[in-house]
Order: C-alpha cells, then sequence, then structure tokens
C-alpha cells in the first residue's frame, strides 16, 4: 500500500500565527500518487496546532485573519497568555534547570498559554482523500496554528497520507 | 489496499443539533468490506463537528440530548451565540461583499460562534476498526455536531475507511 | 496492507489522571512490523482523552504534572468538577434508572464534567510513522487522560496502525 510522507516550514513570528497551508498541503497530495485515501496534516510542535476553517477574507492591522484573531480572543479568556513565572505552575524549576542544559533563556519556558492551546485545538487534521482530491467541502482552508509567543520559529509540518 | 468512501446527509435546525449517526457509519463500514483498519468520520462543513459521546437517555424540551445541551451551555460561556454584527470581529466587511456574490443574506454570516466551536471540537473521529467492528467501547454513540444557529441547512457526513 | 491493533490497560485512580504512555505505543509499533503509516491513539471510554504534549519534569503533591495540572485548571473554569446532581442537566432520570440497571450507584453518573472535557480535548491522536519511527519531535510525549472523578477504574488503552 502506497504510503507517502512529505514536509515542508513556515517561519512563525512572536504572536500568535496562522499560515494558510492549503496549496502546501494539495501540492504534497499531488505528487503523492495517492487517489484515495486519507491523508493527515501534523504538527510535531507541542506549541502549534492544525486546523480547518473557512478563509475569513478579511485581517487585522496585524495580517491576522478575523476568525483567527477572534479564535484567539476566546482562548485569551480560557488560557490567558503568560506574562511572568508563577502564573501557571508549569514551568516549574527542575524544568527550567532542564532548559538551561539545552541552552535556552528561562524566558522561552514562559509559553504554557501555547502549550494548553495545543492541547485544546489539537495537533492534527485527518481529510478523506477521493479522486486524487481532499474533500474540504467549497470553504475549507488547512492552517498551521503556532501559538509560542516567545520566540519566532522555523516550524515543521508534516503530511502523512495512506491509500492506494 | 482497499479504501472505502461513503457519504451521507443529514438535516440541521437553527440552533445547536446532534445527529446520532452511529448507524449509518455502521452500515457504511459494513458494505466497505473492510474488516481491520481506521475508519474516519467527518464534516466537511466548518461549523460542524464530530462527536463520540454516550448517549445521555434524557432529552430537553428541544429533544436535545441533555449531555449535549450541557456542552452548548458550557460552549455558550466560552464563545457565545452571535447575536449581530460587531459582537465578533469576523465577518469583516469584505467578507460580506464576497457572501453577497453568493447570493447569501448579511445574517448568513453571523455564525463565527459556530466556527469557533467547531474549531475547539474538531472536525473528524478517527475510529479503531477490528474484525469488521468500530470499537466505540459499551457506550460510545457517533454524532454529527452542526453548531450553525442562522439557517437549517442538509448537511453531509463522510465515512472514509482504510485498511484491509 | 499491513494493519496492526494493539492495547494494553492503565489504572486511574478517583481524580484527573495523566499517564505517560510513550513507551507502550512505541512498543506496539516495533511489534507491529509497519515501518511507515499512520498509527492512532485511541480511548473507547467517554470520559477519556489522548493528548500529545511534552513532559513537564516538575510534578505537584499528587504527582501530577505541572503543565496537566494547569490543564485541568483551566479546564476546571469552563466545565467544573461535577459536585452533586443537578449542577448539569445530565444524568436526567432515565439515564440514572438505565445505570440502575446496570448496577451502577446514581453517584457513579455524577461525571458529566468528564464526559464534556473529553469531548473537548478529543479522544485520539493520529501520529505519522516513517522508517519505523513515530513523529513526536524532540519533546513529544503521548498522554492518556482519565478526567473520570466518581471512581477509580481501569481503562483500555488501543494503538491502531496502517501503513507497510
Amino acid at each position: 500500500m502506497p504510503v507517502s510522507h512529505r514536509t515542508f516550514t513556515i517561519q512563525s513570528d512572536r504572536r500568535p500565527t496562522f499560515h494558510d497551508v492549503t496549496e502546501q498541503v494539495q501540492e504534497s497530495l499531488a505528487t503523492s500518487g495517492i487517489r484515495d485515501g486519507i491523508l493527515v496534516v501534523y504538527s510535531q510542535h507541542t506549541t502549534c496546532s492544525v486546523l480547518i476553517q473557512e478563509a475569513s477574507d478579511d485581517t487585522d492591522y496585524w495580517g491576522t485573519e478575523l476568525l483567527m484573531q477572534d479564535l484567539v480572543t476566546a482562548l485569551e479568556s480560557l488560557v490567558p497568555t503568560c506574562r511572568t513565572e508563577g502564573q501557571y505552575r508549569h514551568p516549574g524549576p527542575k524544568h527550567i534547570v532542564a532548559a538551561a542544559g539545552r541552552d535556552e533563556l528561562p524566558a522561552w519556558s514562559l509559553n504554557t498559554d501555547a502549550h494548553l492551546r495545543s492541547v485544546i485545538l489539537g495537533r492534527s487534521q485527518a481529510i478523506p482523500v477521493v479522486d486524487g482530491a481532499m474533500m474540504l467541502g467549497e470553504f475549507g482552508r488547512i492552517y498551521f496554528a503556532d501559538f509560542d509567543q516567545v520566540r519566532a520559529r522555523e516550524r515543521t509540518v508534516r503530511v502523512q497520507i495512506v491509500g492506494e
């Protein structure tokens, strides 16, 4: 059975960022040779998520689509942005020592909000592939979300397809 | 490798609706000929979700199972029902123009709450299939949820199975 | 096409419990013989979830990792622990009668919070398998979460893999 694995990267900013990766995923599917099966778009990063939503058309001054900003606003009320240590229980002292051993600044661990938002929204989307096309409906777009606000980073998106 | 794709439709109402689609999914599996693999129940609609939960037995005056109503009540505190424009940032002016080009009333775009609830709960469920049976446990039922409250619509549910 | 199905069990406590099951899932993959494909870690229990997150290193007095306790704290504000009947609409009278028919105490049904938390966080994780390895990234660990606080129970975790 054919299995296809593709990766590509995006560049995040120091605020919640949402990248429309529909075209890159479509290209991963087209080059896989798989016509029917299940496609998984997956984030291996523990502060990121993969979402499917409609394009919002309008953006705010930061370039964030309005629907995604509404999502951030709702999440902010449930899981507020971590401003300083002690706001959440994580990171604790052992975690900070371990991070220092990896040459990470203590402040880089102040992303508990991003970890929790990633858990709540999930890390992947499974999409049916039929006759070579993803079943996204008329309006569905695939977004890679990075909720980490402590540093800008290059992030890896994985596209795994099984089928025939 | 066998891949099966089936669809069926449900009719939503102008309130959050939850359809127990376990039997339809079971029939999709039975007619697929696949005995072992992964089955994905998927919504292509950006204001809908697919859930697995136990049947609540009791319903409210609207016919909604009580557990699902408790879910709506919790979501209402996080993502309140959109009552009028300006409550959320989405839909913005470009989105309304684009919708008008599709002959949609502006009020039909006042479903931001439904988009956000769909993102939070997810759009699909992946279920192991073993010896021809879905592993739902003693109480698991599959629900298709439509959170869009601005108009009643026919909705498509997709069942994709890969395996052998 | 190879399909692999493995199960193992964990023992929950009468509080939200999080088990790091990465090693058991890894062993399920190693014994499957599958080198490339999609692996699903799945809970068949309607009050449980499967999460991927980084290890928190530190734990609280109960032994709960701090990041997971932060998650419980956030969920508590959205879906408070059910303390007594009537706090949520579920369980209703028919549900209690049905539970009694299964020799269940009425108080065992006072786990509506756990059902809702399971729905919000989801019941499974789909993970790409490449060259025999799960793509978990540097920090990803797999957790089985049991949110049911009314009784301690043995829980089944399922690992389903399709690929080649």
